[in-house]
């Protein structure tokens, strides 16, 4: 493909890309393929000669939209949302054209250095503690992951090795693998399954620890658990605080865990993937006091915060234990400069990475901090919006309170007309929602996920709601 | 931003880009800043309010342009290709307007899907066998990876279990960490950094096995390894063969590992990271023979097939022990149609992932199997080309057989006049190279990295190579 050509497709992309995402509202949130719908769309093999790029063009539409489901719907409810924005994807262009590979400093400075800076700008827009940012001259310091669930394994592996060298110091004749036997690491049982997958991985026991009655991970039991273990000869050394669990958005009392794990030396992990992007305003960090009591906080600016997947931002304390626990350091990677910037590819699982610090400058910067808080007030406004919906309504009841864009709600009554009533709204296709379970008591969760969601779509996503209950009460009441 | 805004700013940057990609030759190709040169040309602080996007555009050369590393450059020559084209950047903008999570299949079916195709379109251009295709309608099937890092660690998470299962069914009262301290794996000493990291990740020993005169791993070797291993009470589960090592791009002798690890039952892995892509060229496949006996095979189409960064492709045979070892399965993520299409979440360590077929898919399209086929023999051929000048000039050798497209080569004599050869080259700045050491003989590696190379920017290395080694030994002859 040459330039003239690349011109044209890539002009002709923007238009196509403005009218889908301005235009999504009307697009079946939900496509009603079956599986295998796409195999017969296309050809059996790559083609021999190269195609046009209008032939590409052409096939969008019947091959791939035909399949999407459209998570920038304001019909779509489902999960938590994932990022999208103007500034975001054309700083991916030009992330693609420079496509540098920055495992390293000198491998392309400019990838490393905006990182290390746009961390710091981000990280004071959440009012993180100054120990956390490079900036500071200490050894703190952010590093964009791919996802939260890297980031928790990469928290974990740092907590192993910071924990095997202290037990080591204690006891000189322990082995590794005595040691890596007796690591025992804690998260509510609400937190997100890449928590266990970490310890999966890690090759560590985790302990699911029961929250209270708001589903909130709480000190007495994180310290009965440890002490507990301890009695047992086990070795405490990591915790991760939910913020914002995937189930109901419920918030672990960070505050009450951090002086848990700082009287035991544990690593305590914040995965505030979700709702992170909301302490940039300033009235909802009363949700991570205690912050300052973590070794290393994580949220996912691709959820919230209008900067595409991947962007996960992570910041440690102390990323020395993370970089020492992956220095393996062959001769083509080394350089002259090692040590006077941070060689990004030992604070993560790959070796290669992408220049993401674009995206996230380029958000920063074109929607400016004041837009970005009125995205997350906005979108907080309208979960509370339907919340009053539910409130209104005698058949239904709110399961969990509503701080951030989710909002969790059944109808009053058993699981099995629950399960019936979300059948009926995804069976009909209008929206999209997925449900959850505590304790055996499901519900549905109505994300609000889009950023192209109005009160106006609010309403219809009620009416739909609405209209399945009274077939499903019409159903019940039938029997 | 509007979408208004949006469209002017894509097409300028598309403008950008053409121009930046078409020029790049007349860049200096490693920046000359200085470790901390980027924060004093940004803000301390995000701004309060949104920007234009003529702003950020005009910061582009002096904040990032300033210190980047130009990958794509014809004058560098470092590590191994990353790739960029056209139809990669285009695809990219889709993926990123799309911005779907394609965790499950209901999650967005046309993006699970188009990678199952495209796998096979691809699996069948390397000649793969049909057992690794999903179009066979065996268990077989591929999966877009992040990095070959990843696939290597979940290839020894699938030998990992498959194993423990093994083993459990002989020896009914071992414990899972009994068999765990138990399991060894093995490489080539020439095997990527990223192997070892994924036995320190996984927690299990891997030996590094020392290669033939040629560099590459020999079936005996294993054999004898795996032979003294068994003896001493250990279980051999797991062996990576490098096809196209980083150090010299050396091939392990694939068919000879395979019968010793089929004989014992050991998960063959194959790394073919970079010069997997050559197989797309028929005239390479002696290079892969006994590629059926392998379970899983990796190679990264982000290196040197023109699709952008992240897009490393991995065949597996049996993905069932992958997926089993990562199958935590929360209700918000459980769907109606589960095992009749691939969940890929279940086949990565991330949860989330982007649509990334999109691009293999514009890729192989746009370019079509012959022009990609040209690109590699064009590569190749400029390696071939670079290596007559070092046949020729008597002061030069060759150190390791060129087969694909990089050339690995020393000034005869000692490793310090070399090691003060990479630093002139380097150190003037108009090519760049990285180093790699063998036996504790060093030498240079140069990597045909850009697909704007011609045979003229062969010569102008090689000029600037040739003048950097006169001014060497003259330094050498007047000491």
């Amino acid at each position: 493909m040459e330039a003239g050509d690349f011109k044209d497709f890539a002009k002709a992309m923007t238009d196509y890309i403005t009218e889908y995402l301005e235009n999504i509202r009307d697009r079946q949130v939900v496509p009603s393929v079956k599986p295998g719908y796409l195999r017969p769309l296309v050809p059996e093999q790559a083609p021999q000669q190269a195609e046009p790029w209008t032939a590409v063009m052409a096939d969008i539409e019947r091959v791939v939209m035909s399949g999407v489901t459209h998570w920038h719907s304001p019909r779509f409810h489902a999960y938590f949302p994932t990022a999208n924005s103007y500034p975001a994807i054309v700083a991916d262009m030009l992330s693609g054209a420079i496509a540098c590979i920055g495992f390293t400093w000198i491998a392309s400075p400019a990838c490393t250095e905006l990182e290390v800076v746009m961390l710091d700008w981000l990280g004071q827009m959440l009012g993180l503690p100054e120990q956390f940012l490079a900036r500071s001259g200490g050894e703190g310091g952010g590093v964009i992951q791919g996802t939260a669930s890297e980031a928790t394994l990469v928290a974990l592996l740092g907590a192993k090795a910071r924990t095997i060298q202290r037990v080591k110091e204690q006891h000189p004749d322990w082995t590794d693998t005595q040691i890596l036997s007796k690591l025992v690491g804690y998260c509510n049982k609400q937190a997100h399954s890449s928590v266990e997958r970490a310890g999966l991985l890690g090759g560590v026991k985790l302990r699911t620890l029961r929250p209270d009655n708001k589903h909130r991970l709480r000190g007495d039991t994180l310290k009965d658990a440890i002490e507990e273990d301890l009695k047992n000869g086990l070795i405490p050394f990591y915790v991760v605080a939910t913020l914002g669990t995937t189930s109901s958005c419920a918030f672990d009392v960070l505050d009450e865990l951090g002086d848990v794990c700082n009287s035991h030396d544990i690593w305590l992990h914040v995965d505030a993937a979700y709702a992170g992007s909301a302490f940039i305003c300033p009235e909802y960090r009363y949700l991570m006091k205690g912050v300052e009591k973590a070794d290393s906080f994580n949220f996912n600016p691709h959820k919230w915060m209008l900067v595409n997947f991947d962007c996960s931002t992570m910041w440690l304390k102390n990323p020395r234990w993370v970089v020492d626990a992956f220095n393996v350091d062959p001769l083509y990677l080394k350089h002259d400069h090692q040590g006077a910037a941070p060689d990004y590819r030992h604070w993560q699982i790959p070796l290669g990475r992408r220049f993401r610090a674009l995206k996230l400058w380029f958000v920063l910067r074109l929607y400016g901090i004041e837009n970005l808080q009125k995205h997350i007030r906005k979108q907080i406004g309208l979960a509370h919006y339907f919340e009053e919906f539910c409130n209104k309504d005698d058949r239904f009841e709110i399961y969990e309170e509503v701080t951030m864009g989710l909002v969790c709600f059944r109808l009053k009554g058993d699981n099995e007309i629950n399960e019936e009533l979300l059948r009926h709204i995804n069976g009909r296709g209008k929206i999209h929602l997925v449900p959850s379970k505590i304790d055996d008591v499901y519900f549905l969760r109505l994300a609000i996920c889009s950023r192209f969601t109005e009160n106006s779509d609010i309403d219809l996503s009620w009416e739909e709601i609405k209209s399945c209950a009274d077939e499903v009460l019409k159903g019940v009441s039938k029997n």
